[in-house]
């Protein structure tokens, strides 16, 4: 008896951008120093790196409330729950709804609160409010979804997230190929059936804002020839790899311990889609915790590699992917444990166990 | 044994900007036609609809995050915890940070890290995210603080909300005279004596997204000459009003029968700063629909006057107000009920009633 997902939902865009689009591009490093390398190079040690070698990008006329509207549809129709009969709408993003050549972000009415116009739901009864927590906004909402889910147990929850980021980055900075724009949605409501112990098993959530502050933060161009009155999403690579590697294993084997589980229980690990380098690297920093070497295989399904860095959207766009059968090697059965964790803006952290 | 506010705080900046800055605007209609009336005449019309008098503009250098810690601290001291033992901080904004001269909301990291930040809280335990959700977002924050405190007896949470209207309000709008700058704060802790029935009794909340959807929205200037790529906050004020009237009294009806209270048990009604005339009407509707015709006076609060309306922060700087001492002719005491409710973009409205 527990809060399960009984619907999963997202939207990958259709523009797929490659590489092609980023060798006529003009980078320069975080001093405004124009980089010495031809792109071709770049790209391809960026390649190594974070091993992205795809991200889509929202349709022009598109906006995060639409991708969002298009995950939400899926995960309600999946639940097979009258829309109207839901208790909440979470939308989690961290930079509202972006027209393609616009710089302001519109955040008023809420995107849940345009998402639930989308839907054509007309129950007042059904909240609609937006959470902002950097790339764990969907885990957090998920985790505030179960708060009031814990106390209302006839309730039912959409939990949305959905990012543009193509449309706050820097054409002069790198970092920008690795993000890409995306939507993933899930349904939750209480299994109310007290022999089946699917569900959320339980959650961890940590902020750290000492030095780590902006470590993610909001920055003009780094050629100083760009508009400098033109802010974009700006990251400091180095240090958000060695935070994350020295903390995001820590709070995962917090979460797996308090769920009274192993290590050897858990059938797969769904990190955040941040660098494939970077949650190899986590994944085996959690392994080593446990002084295990052995790490199995198809523990991690990643997808980064042609959808980039989506934001909020990485965990539940995963989650869709293996429910609905895109991913079999990757497919999940009943009672498999499920280890899901992200890390980003804040920066913050968190972790959830799920039992299917 | 409920959840009770151990501490109170807000923050009203000191820039008091009353009708001589408004009397050489250049106002037009929503058609892009100039007003004919001289701004004398608006501004009279407009203090008489409004009641609004006055209204605070944040310092030049201060954006919503420095006030929001500005309330922050101020109901931490006085809550008298120690703030390492946070288990989360909530924000409430619907704009994030916007430095003054800038169109762009910085909203990355969350508010609410940078809030922990300047409170040098070092706890990674303690979460911090932001919720937007319009006016009602502090309400809202409250009502999820509500839930993680429900799940977790020893949780303590700092809710706090902030805006700079004044940041996102269009020259040419008569409109903008509404919007003041501001921020409010609680500390929300379990009341663990079985004995003490004070702290929040219930909640409500709803939320209307139906041709309501864009009553309150983002647009050009109503002056077809200024810069149409910079977006303002925009109403439609009267159908604001007619939802209001008709939605908010029923709302509050509603939570105050599920709390099991009669509308003569109430002490204090406090309502989102929106509109004074819009406020007095909802007040009398609310009486009206328990059939009663006589209002006690002294009744609900109003700071409306010299503070207009600052989003979020309006109905925790009036539970500021009225704690500290500042408003003594509407102290209350303990066992005293209090309604709160609120109005604004999603629609949205909320309500809570509260025993002291």
């Amino acid at each position: 008896m527990a809060i399960v997902f009984t619907g999963y939902g997202s939207c990958i865009p259709e523009k797929i951008v490659d590489e092609s689009a980023f060798l006529a591009s003009h980078f320069y490093d975080d001093k405004g120093v124009p980089l010495s390398l031809p792109n071709e190079k770049i790209i391809e040690k960026f390649q190594s790196i974070t091993g992205i070698r795809q991200r889509r990008y929202a349709d022009d006329r598109q906006v995060s409330s639409d991708l969002a509207f298009i995950a939400a549809e899926k995960a309600l129709k999946q639940s097979g729950i009258d829309p109207e009969t839901l208790s909440g709408i979470i939308c989690a993003h961290n930079y509202g709804d972006i027209p393609l050549g616009k710089i302001q972000s519109d955040t008023v009415p809420s995107l849940a609160s345009r998402i639930k116009h989308k839907l054509n739901i007309k129950n007042p009864a059904c909240m609609a409010f937006d959470v902002m927590c950097g790339c764990p906004g969907w885990v957090q909402s998920v985790i505030i979804a179960k708060q009031f889910l814990e106390n209302n147990k006839n309730g039912k929850f959409l939990v949305v997230s959905a990012e543009t980021l193509s449309r706050v980055t820097d054409p002069h900075d790198r970092d920008s190929m690795i993000y890409g724009d995306g939507a993933g949605a899930v349904i939750m409501e209480n299994n109310n059936d007290e022999n089946d112990t699917s569900g959320i098993i339980n959650a961890v959530s940590k902020s750290f804002t000492d030095h780590e502050l902006k470590y993610l933060y909001f920055d003009k161009s780094y050629n100083e020839k760009h508009e400098q009155d033109i802010r974009f999403i700006k990251m400091k690579g180095r240090k958000i790899y060695e935070f994350a590697l020295k903390n995001v294993p820590m709070a995962m084997k917090e979460c797996l311990e308090a769920a009274g589980l192993d290590i050897k229980d858990i059938r797969r690990v769904i990190l955040h889609q941040a660098n494939e380098k970077m949650d190899e690297a986590m994944l085996q920093r959690f392994f080593a915790l446990y002084k295990e070497k052995h790490i199995p295989d198809l523990i991690m399904p990643m997808s980064i590699a042609k959808l980039g860095n989506s934001s909020v959207a990485t965990i539940p766009t995963l989650l869709d992917l293996i429910h609905n059968g895109e991913m079999p090697e990757y497919a999940v059965e009943k009672g498999d444990i499920l280890l899901m964790a992200s890390v980003g803006a804040g920066m913050n952290i968190n972790a959830f166990t799920y039992r299917m």
